[in-house]
């Protein structure tokens, strides 16, 4: 007998990531859109009222903003339910998120994409097996030309992916530039890299090199619907679950909470 | 106070892996190379005997033939050492290192790469945790014109770690070419794909790829001294091991032995 | 002064790729949309008949059919122009605006990816220029999960470029699987390899692989908007042109017969 | 009938590059191996006096220092002969050579890699053709740990080639960093990346970026033997040519130079 489908209510429902998550729901068939609602007191053509959303639904999937996320955060703890998939980021909504997370479990993300997830959880663990005096790490980013800054936000969460791994700060082993006369690569050194050009959406690649051998780990973006399924990913992984915070890595099995749940007999 | 050097015995030191293994101890700080044999009676020019050298050793190193290694294995288990790290592979040898590894600690592996079995590692994981219905695993191998069969046997280790994390054989997925009207590419199929060309000393990558972002890990290999810097670090983890078998995923902390015994207390 | 935008009639207007190339050219300051037109016979909302579109405009720009394309180059060469830009393949095509190249120019391609094109130019003079004993050719091409045949057209294409700066047939060279015992790579053989997952757009390479070193060649397409600005630049290019047939080489100043005009004088 | 091999003479056979030099003349049949010598007056095992080995040989290959290169060119020419291949490089060379090559012919390059040489040739050609405002060059290398400049010569050299191509000076374009809040991307600009790590030998690549789809050029060094072949390749090639001082792209087809001259009809 096939499982009935998780019921999932969209909130922002009139945003363009809400209408983006509302056609992907649909298009899943492990996923029932149970219901669409704005904001508080907005209703009509398919909007229902955030109670009634609530009431009907396993899983709110939330793309709006931090105090609209941590308001919903909180009045989802306080009934209990249902479980929260988090898209919205900022500080008031992590310090509120987490409160309401010793009731209902929530997934919150930067960044739904399962492939940087999984880019950043395997270079950490790289970082952490490999010896930083025979491998170096550089990180190379390409985005288009419209972009104002660099390196990338996730050249540098990787970055960091690979200092956590050894064990140490960022800030004291990153080169973000070389130019002219540099001398030769300092062991333990994590270097950057910056392409800019075209249209690309986002290619980002971590390379460890020693002696005789490079292990290159590598992601590219072809287009935005990667952030919907992952945000599906989240909800049908969420469903169900004890009350807590997750992100994707729990998601994907790469944290270690992920590895103790289960040891645990949780899940 | 820094520690003593890791004494090093080498097998088969007149053998060509044995003269590297011999350079590539003598370079590296952490080692102190106790001792050089080659076979059971030969003698002389920086050769002791068979006896003397384990007496002195803490890890012999030993790239020999299937059957010498048996021999030195089984003869180190009943002498309660010292620990060994095996590079010959064969059926004998794994039955007889299996059995000595009762009693000592042995690293075996077929490749000591430990870019290459860090990149096995990563595959298995990736594999685990992306669904095989959005993700679209994809196997690319490059070596010289020299090479006479394909897939390279590191590109189906690679298919059956992939295979492996997602509980399935690779015989039953496995696509290993492409060629006319092939049809839609079938959800759940590993697919391989070769070229040969020049000198390449060998690439190796891995692709999953899903609507709108693909994950790349590969592994680019230079020279073949890579193969003496894993055995080195072998012998460094297993100095003072309890005793087992283990391959080069516990020295790198991948598996999930090493996460066992690391919580058991044990290391 | 700035030139005067050369004034441009979309042929196919309701088509999609009509639509597009409506859009990229007024999107682009040195274009004027100056009339579109749909079918003879077809009028009314922003579309006017084809003797009045031919009246106003420099050059024609026909993503249709081959028997309309023919037509319509036949037309436009009994009244002396405008120029076209036509993609539409197909034989009747080829043929008759051979004919009509005799009295306007012509710009035909299979594909308007400026790109993809200039790839193919660079290609052929690689192989031209480097020695097949010493040089081994290997195409590798990617593509989403949905297409069913293999290797692509295009690495076809470059296949057929790389034989032809050698001076052979692609026919007795192609190595289109490798599987099993394959023997050593024989000298002179151009080699295919096909990967299949996700949403991949097209990436194409092209590698020239000799002792100690490796020249890669290749493209990465990430939308098709590259076609409609090909067949701009096509435009550009082709308006007030002497007479003839040419294709996207001879946009880009890669064909021979590119450079026999410019030293002939004749641009 | 074969050809009867070309006689190649050594200059500074005692050298690691002369030494290279003659294995490899050694190992090609459409070669022999006429004569070694190292410096005037130096004679014996193996060695001949400079006089003796010039009266033997079609081309003199000479990788030793830009005095030494510059006398042996001098000397060459008021013989009239034999050719001269000379990897050698500096002011005082460059100048001398230009006048011997009045008499005899000359292939001077500061790199012997075909491929590098093909890959300058081929980016300035796809430079000149690719519209600046459109395609954006952006320049990425990556070297070993001990490389102690960036960005390397060969990644400068082939931003010139690619300026060249446009007809600016690369200084009025470079951009060799990025990092921070940068702005967009200027158009024409062209960027630089630098990775260090490892071993790696040499990777360059030059990508051409537009909307929607990107070209790369690129070349990967393996090992130091690329340099030994492409100097046959011009040994080859210079044999029984007029006076004319040449580089690697005359050799390899790719100059203006060699155009006109098979246009002539001289080869």
């Amino acid at each position: 007998m096939p499982q009935p489908p998780i019921r999932i209510a969209i909130a922002g429902a009139l945003g363009r990531m809400g209408r983006q998550m509302a056609d992907a729901v649909q298009a899943d068939a492990r996923l029932a859109l149970a219901a669409s609602f704005h904001r508080p007191g907005i209703v009509g053509e398919a909007l229902v009222g955030r109670d009634e959303a609530l009431a009907t639904a396993d899983v709110v999937i939330d793309f709006t903003t931090p105090a609209a996320s941590a308001d919903l955060a909180r009045f989802c703890a306080e009934r209990g339910g249902p479980a929260l998939v988090i898209g919205s980021t900022g500080f008031d909504a992590a310090e509120l998120a987490t409160d309401a997370a010793k009731t209902i479990a929530i997934v919150r993300s930067g960044s739904f994409s399962l492939g940087l997830n999984m880019l950043v959880g395997l270079v950490e663990q790289a970082a952490r097996a490999l010896d930083p005096n025979d491998w170096d790490v550089e990180i190379v980013e390409a985005h288009h030309r419209h972009k104002i800054d660099a390196p990338s936000g996730t050249a540098l969460m990787l970055g960091q992916a690979a200092a956590s791994g050894r064990g140490i700060e960022l800030a004291t082993v990153a080169r973000r530039v070389r130019d002219g006369v540099t001398g030769p690569r300092p062991p333990g050194e994590i270097g950057f890299a910056v392409m800019r050009g075209g249209s690309i959406v986002g290619e980002h690649s971590v390379s460890f090199c020693a002696e005789g051998e490079t292990v290159t780990l590598s992601h590219s973006a072809g287009d935005r619907t990667m952030f919907a399924r992952g945000a599906i990913a989240a909800a049908l992984w969420v469903a169900g679950r004890p009350p807590g915070e997750y992100d994707m890595r729990d998601v994907l099995g790469l944290s270690d909470r992920a590895r103790r749940t289960v040891r645990d007999g949780i899940s």
